[in-house]
């Protein structure tokens, strides 16, 4: 490609676009299940129970510590069908490109999708590129749908949950959400301090089959608390968060009390979220803390018969009510 | 919803988002199949040749005779697998709205999502929303994935075109980029000028199984010389079309000559392009002319081996070279 940047004459169907897609998105994303020439992709999904899920992916800036736009669409979408049970198989990525892009950063972004599209496992097996007229200035969106299959027999959901249940996370909550409100803001605040992006298959590879698994989510936007927010809402019951086993990062807290921010409400981009039997507990924990992708994973609280509310017990062992949210402290976190 | 127009707040995660998604989304496209609640659809592919595709929208104006973004989110990406030779099962939907955008309007598309899934057999499993600062003024852009199932013994692909093959269409070229451009730059033509969004199902079903059936496809942007230029590209082989045969409807020609476009470069929304065996020619335009989606259909060339590129002999007997398209004359058209 000639130009260093994307011109509305590069989404436009002609000789210019089909260099953008072989010359970017094909050299990338090429194997034997991406075909650039077909109206559709030919797949083959392992047997068991088959999988579907989509997300759109806004985040700014597009390239962050820990991360990129690209890792997020890949591994949002894919955590979404591991949560849910599933082993990813193949993703479509959509790309919404707006006019002065640099080439260059489309191109790294797109080379992150090929590389966590691979670490993941899945193939890219088709996809579609329109150039938006300079609006806000966003850069790209990427929107990302997912296949995959699950156990045939396997029973998740917030249905199964029940009074007694503890809650589980498998890592410091709210790295994504700071990483990139830092990145954005340019605090100049130095630390480690990086986007959590990750797949989170391993882990939920590691409980899935646990007989007192209920249920699994990635929490992203609007993190930890949203999660829960969203079981007492389909519940009924009420969800208790021990604070003082919450892990977060020492740099997040920092930052966190700086701004003013809540690190329960901050998104996660490589944690999960699991509710287990009681009895079960103690085991899908130390199975999280045997992989490198758990450590830090912790047992937070429990779900309990009363009052249907979002509980904080506080350090000084008292309760506070977590609110639901209204409005996110950071949007285009993901 | 309290809200006449879609702001910031309503992409960002909480109870705002929540009722954006319950009351326009969940309701439109309410189905056993959509659970807004689960992170991925479960879905059951009948048994067959597995394809996926997908489309990104960016249509402006987001309305117009004959259709509307919402129309062309759901055919766009059937018709896509329908020309694979697949009968399309399930949709996820990916809505990126600009703040601003007034929810009447969202409410209509998504209506139109929903009333084009159903004539298309086909269920929204899952989506997503994101909402983007202010910018161009697109109001709202979508995409869609599909996932189908095709005969498992069905062969189809530009690598069995042969020289003599003949090439059919299914109705008249152009409709839908004359309608979306008069629509956009309101040169206040009347007449019958609407666009041919629909699902091609019926008309790829009518001819699929066909043993002399090359290839089929959906001529979208760039229109039919597009397609041409694709096969050509591909075969190495010289496409030849009759100017007297191809179908384009009077007010199309009309407003063409007036305007100086080439309605073989303008987007059709529901029409097949099939490249078909001598010998099965007839027959196959027998099949659509049977059908109401196929009316106007007709051979309009053939594919000869000879030097590569693609030739329009004029209605005076002369050849005519229909060169690739650069740049589309009508951006922003599906």
């Amino acid at each position: 490609m000639q130009d260093t940047h994307i011109s509305l004459a590069h989404g436009n169907g002609g000789r210019l676009m089909r260099e953008l897609i072989d010359e970017i998105f094909a050299r990338h994303l090429a194997s034997d299940r991406l075909d650039v020439q077909a109206d559709a992709a030919v797949i083959e999904l392992p047997p068991g129970r088959q999988l579907m899920t989509t997300d759109g992916f806004t985040v700014q800036p597009l390239e962050f510590p820990g991360g990129d736009i690209g890792t997020l669409a890949v591994h949002g979408t894919c955590n979404d069908l591991a949560v849910s049970g599933a082993t990813p198989y193949a993703l479509t990525l959509n790309a919404f490109i707006e006019e002065g892009l640099s080439v260059e950063q489309l191109d790294r972004l797109v080379a992150s999708i090929a590389r966590s599209a691979a670490e993941s496992g899945v193939a890219v097996v088709a996809g579609d590129t329109k150039v938006l007229r300079r609006g806000e200035g966003g850069g790209v969106y990427f929107a990302t749908t997912g296949v995959g299959v699950a156990p045939p027999q396997l029973e998740l959901g917030m249905d199964r949950i029940r009074p007694g249940d503890r809650i589980l996370v498998s890592g410091p909550v709210g790295d994504h959400g700071i990483a990139v409100m830092l990145a954005r803001e340019e605090f100049g605040m130095r630390g480690d301090l990086a986007s959590d992006a990750a797949s989170v298959l391993p882990l939920t590879l590691a409980i899935r089959d646990m007989p007192g698994l209920r249920f699994m989510r990635d929490p992203t936007r609007g993190g930890l608390a949203t999660v829960m927010h969203e079981l007492m809402h389909v519940t009924g019951l009420q969800m208790r968060l021990e604070q003082l086993s919450v892990p977060v990062r020492d740099p997040v807290v920092s930052v966190c009390e700086m701004l003013g921010y809540d690190p329960l409400y901050l998104a996660c981009e490589g944690r999960v979220v699991a509710v287990v039997a009681p009895e079960d507990a103690e085991q899908a924990l130390a199975a999280w803390q045997a992989l490198p992708e758990g450590e830090g994973a912790a047992i937070v609280g429990s779900v309990v018969e009363d009052r249907q509310r979002v509980i904080l017990v506080t350090e000084l062992g008292g309760e506070r009510i977590l609110e639901e949210l209204e409005d996110d402290p950071l949007p285009r976190i993901c």
